[in-house]
């Protein structure tokens, strides 16, 4: 079984701010999202954690073995160095659509996104290091194949974008409908997906559904255990053996 | 008539990078790309261009006014800086997913997007400064109505991510086949589409598709300008009236 | 004759901002002030303008060739990224010094540096244009000779480091008492710096001050143009002109 | 008794890369090393050590906590999105001069600082966890008394660089000189020393030496902790101490 540590990082009050006194210039705007989201990976992947940026006013972070302490500390951080302050809301479960549930229920219930007065909330019991296991968190790495040779080298590049886009979309909701896992596009052609414990076979019939659906070929490779690092590193390794062994699943 | 220049920006060689001796750290990869794609949104920015990320191994600008020496100068800098290098095609066309279409091209026949050898490539003729004028760049500012009281405050943010990527693949869709724009995420509810010379009906017609198809209520603000710059910032002035006047579609 | 343009920046009420609510980590001051600065370097050099980390609070810049609109442009994306404000004096004097110290006064006279009211003051007026010409700026680019092997592989880091700084304080001095040039370390073992119209001997006379002060032994490229960005590279061509010719001063 | 952990951190073979194929452009190079310096800042900083920039393409860090693998891992991530690579001798030592003597030979033994061949060197044995107390770093944080009201307020920007330069001058040689402490310009008007067990009259007599020396008046706070981060943040709040009571020497 996992037992996954989902943390829920919100800017507060964010839309507002972005238009006062009057509209920020767009390039402002993508470079503080950009390089807070920089930041954050880093802040939280020192820490054996992943951030995946979502839609950069709400990034969604994987965090087994970050404390109270450690979420504390990166909201510091942020209110140091940015112009924005950040709320996370923390919760732990073995699907980790319910674990996000849960953390975002904390900080609606401290107040709406655009509540001036709720800033840097803070709430959530991170998961207690009695608790853990090395098998808390799954980490699939999905890879379109051979996106090179098909896309990237004979479409237009928003056509290419389009197909990979199309591929996600698919895929991102056959993960949450049918596992409650949670997909995430990390650039190029990836998709990491945080997922609850699921075999080889549900993982063959997303790529199944996937190609049915859209037309886009995947491979995966999964990776467990205590951290979110260490199980995306082993998903990558597994990845690398789809590659070798022209296989489509891989486990590690 | 609008006369859009598009330079597209690909890494070069950079899957085999991403996996050689072995798969690098995801949140290294993250960081690298998040904080190239800012640096770009600046040295564009700087001169009065839009990046979009895109795919962030290949990310769209909307340059119009950069010449050769700029985009020269952008590629030099990012070389100093970064562990990876880039090539660049740039396009120019009434119709954006044309000019997107040629510089692509630009790109393909100096070899593929995985050839070693094929590096720092700089192709396409930049808009010469006497074909400006004042109306070459169009830029569409779309946002969703109320998205943090519809999505934000009340469903978990996986599932508000879900509804915002739904209205965002409509969109797309619909821009890109019955107008060739070029439409992008740029976080949060907020979509921005780099147009061909499109009139209210138009907008309000993508406006009422992605209502019927998905569900998702967007307003729309519209400049037209010399460079995206100030085509976009006439944009987001232009979706404020809307927000002020509860309309749907408006130019400035 | 030249005619420097210098830009004072300086981070409003900064010191009171470091300690309140109570002193801040100082891992994460470093951070802003060290990515401040790569932004101002970036902001500043798009526009061939050259910045100095000085005292990081306080930053000086050679900025010829830019505008009012170009420094309100500057420190309005500082104010949408960072937690800090800027203020920004602009002056231009034959003498570097004299410029400078005009540019402070603009400062001064608007506030004390730590007067929370005094915020984004930008005071000056920028050289017009038309009173522009390709001798504005000149550069000298300092160089110790065989530092690495003199110093880096000998000494530990820290007594290679003072030497450096000896070189630096005693080149400093002599600078600004005799000819009012203004020098900036930039890291290894590069000195810059901002002078006034100077002929071979009077730098000649510079490196002998210092080999007989301090015993540190120097060479130096000089470059003068219309922006510090061209004076500045054509200084670091002459300076491989010492390196191949084995001289001690040349320009270019 | 202290036991600092010293880390020098050189980046491999710069002066060479700095001017090939030809010189690059300062703005560039000034930004990669300050964003290097803010990252090692953040990667050393999140796992409790402090860095100082020295000379930027040399820093010196205090280290304690951090093992072989974090400096392994450190030194990768830099590689992962960097266009040079960084080597790191490690070295612990009651006195902090000798442990970076040790460390830096650690780098010297392996060739030298511009040999293409001597790359990500990691040489030297961290403290063991059982062998560190709480007393191993002792940080002091010295700070100019009113700086703003004597010198920034009053003189060019140029001539209070000045006076707080010579103060650093000082002050680095007679800690180096008397002590063998390691003394760093923060920023400011702000220095931080790493020290042997030192007592306040040996910090009295420091400031002495200063006054009479330079006419600079400095003010100090000192702590002792496992880490430098404990350390500083405790010399920081004796210096708030010293604000407040009007004295001039606190430890905490
Ligand atoms: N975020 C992330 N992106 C990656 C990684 N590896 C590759 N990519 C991206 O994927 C793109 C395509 O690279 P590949 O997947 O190696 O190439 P391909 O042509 O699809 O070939 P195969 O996958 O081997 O069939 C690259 O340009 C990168 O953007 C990774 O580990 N992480
Ligand atoms: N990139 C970008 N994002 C923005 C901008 N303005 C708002 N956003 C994002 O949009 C999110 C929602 O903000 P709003 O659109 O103001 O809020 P809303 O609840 O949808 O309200 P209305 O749009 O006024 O109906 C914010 O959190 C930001 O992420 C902008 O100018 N650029
Ligand atoms: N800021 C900056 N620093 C440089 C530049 N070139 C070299 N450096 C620095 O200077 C250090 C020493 O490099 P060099 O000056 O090439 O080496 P050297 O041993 O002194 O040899 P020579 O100067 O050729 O006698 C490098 O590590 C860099 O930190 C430059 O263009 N700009
Ligand atoms: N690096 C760093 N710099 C600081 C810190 N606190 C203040 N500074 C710098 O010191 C400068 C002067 O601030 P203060 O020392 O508060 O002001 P002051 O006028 O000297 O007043 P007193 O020190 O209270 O006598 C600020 O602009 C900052 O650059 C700190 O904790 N770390
Ligand atoms: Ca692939
Ligand atoms: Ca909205
Ligand atoms: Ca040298
Ligand atoms: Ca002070």
């Amino acid at each position: 079984m996992t037992n996954t540590q989902i943390t829920l990082i919100q800017i507060d009050n964010y839309g507002p701010w972005t238009v006062t006194p009057e509209p920020r210039r767009e390039v402002d705007l993508q470079t503080l999202q950009s390089r807070l989201y920089a930041d954050l990976s880093q802040l939280f992947g020192n820490r054996e954690g992943y951030v995946f940026f979502t839609r950069f006013d709400n990034m969604i972070a994987v965090t087994n073995g970050l404390d109270a302490d450690d979420h504390a500390l990166i909201q510091e951080s942020v209110s140091n160095r940015y112009p924005v302050t950040i709320s996370l809301g923390v919760e732990t479960d073995a699907n980790p659509t319910r674990a996000l549930g849960t953390a975002t229920e904390h900080l609606q219930e401290a107040g709406s996104a655009q509540d001036a007065a709720r800033t840097e909330v803070l709430r959530g019991d991170p998961l207690a290091e009695a608790d853990r296991t090395d098998e808390d968190v799954q980490i699939a790495h999905f890879d379109v194949n051979d996106a090179t040779g098909k896309y990237t080298d004979q479409l237009n590049e928003y056509d290419s974008f389009i197909q990979i886009e199309q591929g996600y979309a698919s895929l991102m909701k056959h993960m949450r409908e049918e596992h409650d896992g949670l997909s995430f596009f990390v650039g190029g052609d990836n998709i990491i997906a945080v997922c609850p414990a699921m075999d080889g076979d549900a993982y063959q019939s997303a790529i199944d559904h996937v190609r049915e659906d859209v037309g886009v070929e995947l491979k995966v490779g999964v990776g467990r255990a205590r951290t979110a690092q260490a199980a995306g590193m082993d998903a990558k390794h597994a990845l690398e053996t789809c590659r070798h062994e022209e296989t489509t699943v891989e486990f590690r």
